[in-house]
This record gives C-alpha cells, sequence and structure tokens, in this order.
C-alpha cells in the first residue's frame, strides 16, 4: 500500500478524542447542512432525483429531504447530496476547492441510518469524512480543478467512502478495496456548472462513497492501488499529487478552515456585508463608500439590478438592503419586488464603489456617514459567534424550525430529524 | 449542438429499415450476451452485485441474471453488466476498444422491460446503442485507452444512453440532456484490470445509460455541450477528437466488424485453434507446427501449463486438447485436471512453436504432419457460419438451454427469457 493509502485508511478508523474544536465545527456544518438541504428540498433538481427513487422504492431506513419515505442508502446519499447543493448555499473549504458537506454527509447519514449506528458515530464519520475530502481534494490539487475536474464530485467520493467505510466497521484491506472502487467510479465535471449536474455531483459522490463501502464488505476485490498507482484515479485525472496534503492527519484539522455563506448572495459581497454589521445602524444614511479589489468590480457591481437574480450581484442594492435591515440571509429577500423597491432603490443611488488593488480579494473597506469600518473573509470567526451566525442563517432559511433542528443536533444528533 | 451531438441524437432515433445485417448481427450478439450472462452468474463479482440490488429491493420489472427477482432497472442495468462481463468471454470490437454487448444491452433489456417495450424495439435499441458506442469509443481513441481510460465503461455508457433514450422515446433535446449527464457520470480505469472493478465498469456504463435517460425524461437539465464542448468529457479524458468515427451513420455499420470469442482462452491461441479445425481430423499426430507473430511467444506459451488457468496461455496444449476433441469454447474444459492429463501432455509435447514476424499479429499459421493451413481473425466470418459457432459456444456454456435461448431470440426478443 502507498503512504497515501495507509495514511487515509488509518485515518478512517482512528480515535477522534483529541479532536474537540473539528468535532463543534463539524456539527455547524451539519446545521447548515440539514438547512440548505431542507430550504432546497423543492429545487427542481431535488425533485427530479427524488421521484426516480421514489418510483423504484425498496427497503431500506434512509430518510430523504422532503418526503417522509425511507429507501435504501444507496439511493438517500443520491437524492440527499444533489438536494443539499441544489441552492449552492453550503459551506466551502477553498484549498479542497469544493463543498465537503454535500458529498460526505448524506453518505454518512444513509449508512447509519441503515446501520442504526449512534449519532456520535455519524458525527465522527462525517469528520474522516469530511476532513478527507479536503486532504484528496488538496492532493489533487488545482491543477486537476484547472483542468475540468470539479472536487466536490471527485474529492467528494472518497470523502464519502472513508465516512461509509468507518461507519460500517471495514477491515483496513476492506477499505483501501472500497477506495479502489471509487477511484473507478468518481467522476464530475465542472462544464456542468451552471446547470442542475452540478448539485447532481454531490449526489454521485454520496452514492458513490455507499457503494463502494458496500462492495467492499461483501468481499468485492478492486485494485487498492487505484487512487494513485499507476493509470489510477490521480494520475489520469491531472491529478498534483500534492503528498504534503496528508501531513498532521488527526492532528491539524482543515475542517477549521471551512467557510460557510452567511448571505444568499454573490460572494464577492460578503466582506461588505460583515464590515455594514459591524458598524452601528445608521438612523439615516446620507452617504455609503464600498471599496474593495478591482477584480469583483466585473462580478457583483451591477449598478441598477433589475431582478432578484441581479440584486446578488449588485453592492449598492446588497448594501442598501442590509442597511435597511432586509435579511441578506434569506433566500426569498432576493426578489424582483426587492430590486425595484423606491426605497431600496433611493438608497442604493448614495452608494459608491470604489476599486483599491491595495485591498485583498477577500477584504472590503466600508464607510457609511463617515464612519469606517473593514472586513476579511479570511479572518478566523469563532465558534460561538459563527455558531450565532448559523443560526441565524437558518432561521432566515427555514423560521422556527431551525432552533428545533440545532437542538436535535445538540442531542446527539438525533438521526432521524435531521432532514 | 456541435456535429458530433447533431449526428448522435439524430442516430438515437433513426430509422433502422436498411439495417437488416446489422440487426442480424445485432441478435448474434444478444445470444453471445445472454450465454455469457447466464455462464458468469455464479462468478463472485455478479452474486456481490445481486446480492447488494436485492438487498434494497424496490418496484420495478427488470430482471436479473441468477435470480428469478425483478427489479428497479437502474439496479438490473448494474447487475447485469457486471454479471456479463464477469468470464470475459462477450465479444470486442477492436476499434472501439471495448466490449460493447455488456454496456450496452443491460441498459436497453432493462428500460425495455421496465416500459415493456416490444422485442423488435428492444433490438433496434440495442443496435443503435452498440453502433454509438462504437463510434464514440473511436472518437476517443487510442490515446484515451493508453492513458488509462476503459472504453467499454466510458463510450459504453453513452451507448447505454444512446439505447435508452430510444427506447423511452426521448425528445431530440431529452437525448442531449441524457447525454450531458453521462458526460458528468462515465468513468472507468484501466488499472482495474485482473479485478472485479473491470466486470463492474460494464455495470457502471449500462446504468449510467439508464440514469441519464431517466433523469432526462423528468426534465432535468445538465449541459448538452458536456461531450464535446469545452472541458467536456472528450477533452478532459484525453479524447483524440476523431470526428471520421462518425461517419457513415446508419449506412456503414461497424458493428458488423465486432469480433466474438469462440474459445475459453487466451486471444492469441484462437487463430491458431480456426486453422487447426480448417483441416482434417488426423488419426494420430506425428508433428505439429504452430507459427505465429512473435509478440505472442510471451503472451500464450506456456510450454508445460500446471493449472486450468496456465493452460489457457499455452499454445502447446490448447493445440493438444483441440486435436483431442476437448470442447475450447468450454470453461470447465480449462480444469487443472485437463492440464495434467497424461495423453494431452504427451500430445502437446509433439507441438512446436516459431515466432514469424511475417504473419500479421491476427493470424496463425499451422502444420499438422505436413498439411499446412492458416487463419486470420481479421477474415470476415460470414454471419450464418457465425451464428453456428455462436450457438455451439452457447452450447459449450450452458448445455441444452441455449437452443432454447436462440429460439427466443429469434422470436421476438422475448424480453422474459434473456437473463
Amino acid at each position: 500500500m502507498s503512504d497515501l493509502m495507509k495514511h487515509l485508511v488509518e485515518f478512517t478508523h482512528c480515535d477522534l478524542a483529541q479532536a474537540e474544536d473539528a468535532r463543534r465545527m463539524m456539527s455547524l456544518s451539519l446545521l447548515d447542512w440539514a438547512a440548505c438541504g431542507r430550504a432546497g428540498a423543492a429545487e427542481p433538481v431535488s425533485r427530479i432525483t427524488r421521484d426516480m427513487v421514489l418510483a423504484e422504492g425498496g427497503q431500506g431506513a434512509a430518510t430523504l429531504f422532503g418526503s417522509r419515505a425511507c429507501v435504501p442508502p444507496r439511493a438517500a446519499a443520491l437524492v440527499n447530496g444533489a438536494t443539499s447543493h441544489a441552492l449552492d448555499y453550503d459551506d466551502t473549504h477553498f484549498a479542497h476547492i469544493g463543498h465537503p458537506s454535500v458529498a460526505v454527509i448524506p453518505a454518512a447519514l444513509a449508512v447509519a441510518q441503515d446501520r442504526d449506528a449512534s449519532g456520535g458515530d455519524f458525527l465522527d464519520a462525517c469528520l474522516v469524512g469530511f476532513e478527507a475530502s479536503i486532504r484528496i481534494g488538496t492532493w489533487l490539487g488545482r491543477a486537476h480543478y484547472q483542468i475540468g475536474f470539479h472536487q466536490t464530485a471527485t474529492a467528494g467520493a472518497f470523502g464519502a467512502t472513508v465516512a461509509a467505510a468507518r461507519l460500517m466497521g471495514l477491515t483496513p484491506d476492506q477499505t483501501a478495496q472500497a477506495l479502489g472502487v471509487a477511484s473507478t467510479r468518481a467522476a464530475g465535471l465542472k462544464s456542468q456548472f451552471g446547470t442542475m449536474g452540478k448539485p447532481y455531483h454531490a449526489g454521485l459522490a454520496a452514492q458513490t462513497g455507499v457503494e463502494a463501502a458496500t462492495l467492499a464488505r461483501a468481499g468485492f476485490q478492486s485494485n487498492p492501488k487505484g487512487l494513485d498507482g499507476p493509470q489510477g484515479f490521480g494520475p489520469t485525472h491531472a491529478g498534483e499529487g500534492n503528498l504534503a496534503a496528508l501531513d498532521g492527519l488527526n492532528k491539524d484539522w482543515w475542517i477549521l478552515a471551512i467557510s460557510h455563506k452567511f448571505h444568499a448572495c454573490c460572494h464577492g459581497t460578503h466582506a461588505m456585508l460583515e464590515a455594514l454589521a459591524s458598524l452601528p445602524p445608521p438612523n439615516t444614511v446620507d452617504e455609503v463608500v464600498v471599496a474593495t479589489h478591482p477584480r469583483w468590480l466585473t462580478v457583483c457591481n451591477i449598478p441598477a439590478p433589475a431582478t432578484g437574480l441581479e440584486v446578488k450581484f449588485s453592492y449598492a442594492h446588497v448594501a442598501a438592503m442590509a442597511l435597511s435591515g432586509v435579511p441578506t440571509g434569506a433566500l426569498e429577500s432576493f426578489s424582483d419586488a426587492v430590486a425595484q423597491d423606491p426605497a431600496l432603490v433611493a438608497l442604493a443611488a448614495k452608494v459608491r464603489v470604489e476599486a483599491d488593488d491595495a485591498i485583498p480579494e477577500t477584504a472590503t473597506r466600508v464607510r457609511v456617514n463617515g464612519q469606517e469600518a473593514a472586513f476579511d473573509l479570511d479572518a478566523p470567526i469563532p465558534l460561538d459567534v459563527r455558531q450565532e451566525k448559523l443560526l441565524t442563517k437558518a432561521r432566515a432559511l427555514l423560521g422556527a424550525e431551525a432552533d428545533g433542528l440545532w437542538a436535535s443536533i445538540k442531542a446527539g444528533p438525533d438521526l432521524g430529524a435531521l432532514t
């Protein structure tokens, strides 16, 4: 077995006693995932994949977003993966270049429900799967992404396999076999961005994890060198093979660098929104100045947005919403009516956007009535603050349901109360 | 839509009135596929995948090799693909660099059974799927294969999608969407050769076809440029983009160059076996000379094989079997007992193998007691002769069942009588 495989297999079954902060971050991502999944259950890609597996039926204890039916675990993994990524509002890891939760959690949940695992074991499996997908995504590197592969789908499949293998209690050899199966099944291309293919990738990754572990458990013999050996997944998919990506497993938790979306608009506007929120709310607004890195001016600086979708890409209008108390974490805030609201349009007209290439891409500086503030998305967010922000987001997505969801995550989690 | 996609989509729904020979070849490959599938139903990869979907259960009219249960079409496609390729005794197309039947037929059968299609419509769908997979495999080309991808899995997925799309009566746009889904789901690496991963690839391809068409029919929006557009499947998977591979669709039928295996041993020995069979059976054997291309001497020239598996790679022993009337189309002929049979060992000692680089790789020349014969596998086999040879093979695999199977293929085919 290669060093990479040895590290991965050992990590799959490691003791997590020292991973307190990582486990806490995992439970926050679980809250965010469940909120995104519930809020996305009516999206077309969610309905289409769900209808497919509901028409198939079958025995199983795995639950689905948007249905009271229980289905076999492979089916649930596919549907819940696609559903939780349907809004593209779930978490991101920038080094991994992907969305870890939507590939890993659906696989772990489906297997955990199928095997009646404890909430704690489920959360641990999510955590090792998360971390493994982040590490494998980084091992594949930017070259893999640039040529056209989508790490959420590809690295995600390996993370999902690790999570499923841990919950099934696979032996080290079976774990390697499962990763071998995932190596020949993992797929997903960036050319699907902007279509239902993107959220579908998350479902494919999750399903691959469940299927690979299920087959390996039954004695399936694959090539356990299929990930990094000759003509393995990495070498055939433009993987960089950054072995440093495996350093410090079960010690340095890269999950702690997860980025959550707190606003349902373009990521380029998020630093501005955080900076505005740090200022005392003004009674009247005379002047707003937003200074940002020049690259964003071609991305999210639509001066007079006509639709809700355009609002998501308008510094001025989003700033006006925030200054008027419109909840930017709520999907429905980005409506055509909001785009055309006269008070917001008038306020947006007072916002001046300036380019400043001394400001990092992740940061924005604002000035409201002469008072300045700045925010950098790279700044660490204390877990308590993050928790409050994620609860606010969940409430914006789900209303009162959000607090019940968080209570059932803290109490276990309760596997039956997530979807 | 690109020219490639236009051709493919149009071909999916084409009129097949002029394709008599191709349809006949398709029915022969169907016989061969069903015989290989039935004979492979007890193999470990068949049992493992079948057990997985039987444990899931579900509603569906699709049948499985090795079980009386009916399951949902996606499940049947996966299992029947893996099962029919388990023995690696199914058909090959050398330009496609893959095994068309095991990817395409399971998808077509599952969808046809699910929709209660006629036998004729099923056979037509198999034919367009076959031809499409051969053309796409050739479009991807040798570079795709050499870098590590397995056309049976990759090109096979597009063929399976075409077959399923035809049977479901998808619109041209839906067909393009289905091919878009297949583009982001197709996968399979040659590094799995020699493991259960290889037959599993055929199942993956078949299942991809069923799933892609099912989703497209329900309104799934993918990227219809996902096959050959920027960062599409071809460009990201070392595809050569040989557009000539699409020439003469529905006119020149490349399926007619399908190669069937008539002997359950290394392909390198097949030309010798055909040459020997063309000579009158000798009463006694004094001397046998086998002249073949030098590359085969490192592949299938084990002089004194100790096991049934080694016999498959021994010119001398396989020649002795043929000269003694041992059926080389039967799997059980390649046993340890046959390897150690004193009469066969004595006869094998009379066989001299010579290298001759003037002989093509596909040909062999033999001399028995001074009488010469030669055979080239590239030589066309008349359909009547091929039919007889495939029936002989099917009888060797299935016994008396083979004739019933052939009768039910000729009479429809009868979809319920194939697996």
